[in-house]
């Protein structure tokens, strides 16, 4: 008797089982972290001082899987700030992704990555990239990254109201990813891009209530975010760091995305 | 007898009388300067020392209308940087220009503009911004630097291979600029977008030799880019400050820019 094909595409897997299938050390990594921790949540750090930031971090660390920052609006960036993230996001296990949306020709985005005063490469383990640029950004990123084993996100879609990350452009980043495997793991994106399990999917702009910030981002919820949108990841800000529990609020987000993922992988 | 209709939009317009039209300070100072020392020539003074920025400047300094910097690859910046750097832009007259690159939501890039340890806004005359975000971006910046008479320009157009800043990405970003013209004063772009004579053209990628740098980037000369693309300014970046004689360098590149701004006045 015939078996009817097995639809493969329709299959979705694990956290567990795409760690599996992935090349990059930090995807498998980082795949490993949502499965043993249960967490799919980033919480971006959006805060300006680096008390501020390690507070926070240390708070909703037991609860993320990664930490999202922006090291250009620290008053007091240092050294001893970078140490001491990196021994949280070592105690806590989670990774650290700074949001530098890296948009420039790829000799200045290896300067920017890898010099001045933050030397981003040398402590974040993810970073992203616009695909305006063309292939040189990733090109140039490359030559400072791949030897410290770090990765890049491409990001193919905005949370923002009246973004231009949409249509031929979106599907020309995907292009861009598939291309540059050994560097990109996924996406910073508002729904599922690629079939291909090894990219990750991250969702920004997501929050359990509310509806924007009246500068045009626009948010989703996470299960929205999760399962209509198909997103691996979610990324909340304010909806934790400004919550006066962050930790609990963190906790709340986790659970919510969290069993979102498992309806998914049962439904 | 009946006179024939002006075709006003064939009138090239000089400098001095393109200021005359502006309303923002900063458009209005920078043809002034244009004007007076016979410059339209920018240079990026893409370094990574303080020292090498300086002694640049006060080098190139006579020569320009503009100091396009990158003050996240400098690894030891400092706000005594800043004030050297603002007492050379005073004494040799020129703009600066940090060349950010915003593109991230509103509320993100207040932040990055105003805040951090560069305070962009507090000294660069002028910034950019992609347009990629959609207005918000915009909104974030001006509540930061319309009250300290700061300008912006909008990205339109890439010089690197590949860039996807093109097309209906370009028609959006000239639409937003105009919606804009409180803050935004004009367009970086490989050729001239609007027919508004407040908009100031600059183009990147300029170069008297050379036709790439392996990483995507792609040149144009600056009679290319002033007389065939029309381009206002002209940034050269390595045709200067990889010269073994930066000052002699930018002075060539001021000669054959401004000859190819009269050569347009009067052809």
């Amino acid at each position: 008797s015939q078996e009817p094909p097995v639809k493969k595409s329709r299959k979705i897997l694990s956290y567990r089982e795409r760690g599996d299938l992935c090349q990059h050390p930090v995807a498998k990594q980082l795949f490993g972290i949502m499965e043993s921790k249960k967490s799919n949540l980033a919480v971006s750090a959006d805060l300006c001082t680096t008390a501020q930031i390690l507070k926070l971090a240390d708070e909703v660390g037991p609860h993320i899987c990664m930490l999202k920052t922006h090291v250009d609006i620290i008053s007091d960036f240092s050294a001893e700030f970078v140490q001491s993230l990196t021994e949280l996001a070592n105690r806590h296990e989670f990774l650290i992704f700074e949001d530098r949306k890296f948009a420039d020709i790829g000799s200045t985005v290896q300067h920017q990555y890898r010099d001045g005063l933050f030397q981003i490469a040398d402590w974040a383990h993810l970073i992203n990239a616009h695909s305006l640029p063309g292939a040189g950004v990733l090109e140039g990123l490359k030559q400072v990254g791949l030897g410290k084993q770090r990765a890049c996100l491409l990001i193919a879609e905005m949370s923002s109201q009246g973004n231009l990350a949409t249509g031929e452009y979106t599907k020309a980043t995907v292009k861009m990813a598939e291309e540059h495997q050994d560097f990109v793991v996924g996406f910073i994106s508002q729904s599922q891009l690629s079939d291909n399990p090894a990219f990750i999917h991250m969702t920004p702009g997501v929050q359990l209530s509310g509806l924007g910030d009246g500068l045009g981002q626009q948010y989703v919820s996470p299960w929205d975010a999760v399962v209509t949108r198909r997103a691996d990841v979610i990324i909340v800000g304010r909806g934790v760091y400004k919550d006066p529990d962050p930790a609990t609020a963190a906790q709340s987000y986790q659970t919510a995305a969290f069993q979102a993922y498992q309806h998914r992988l049962t439904n």
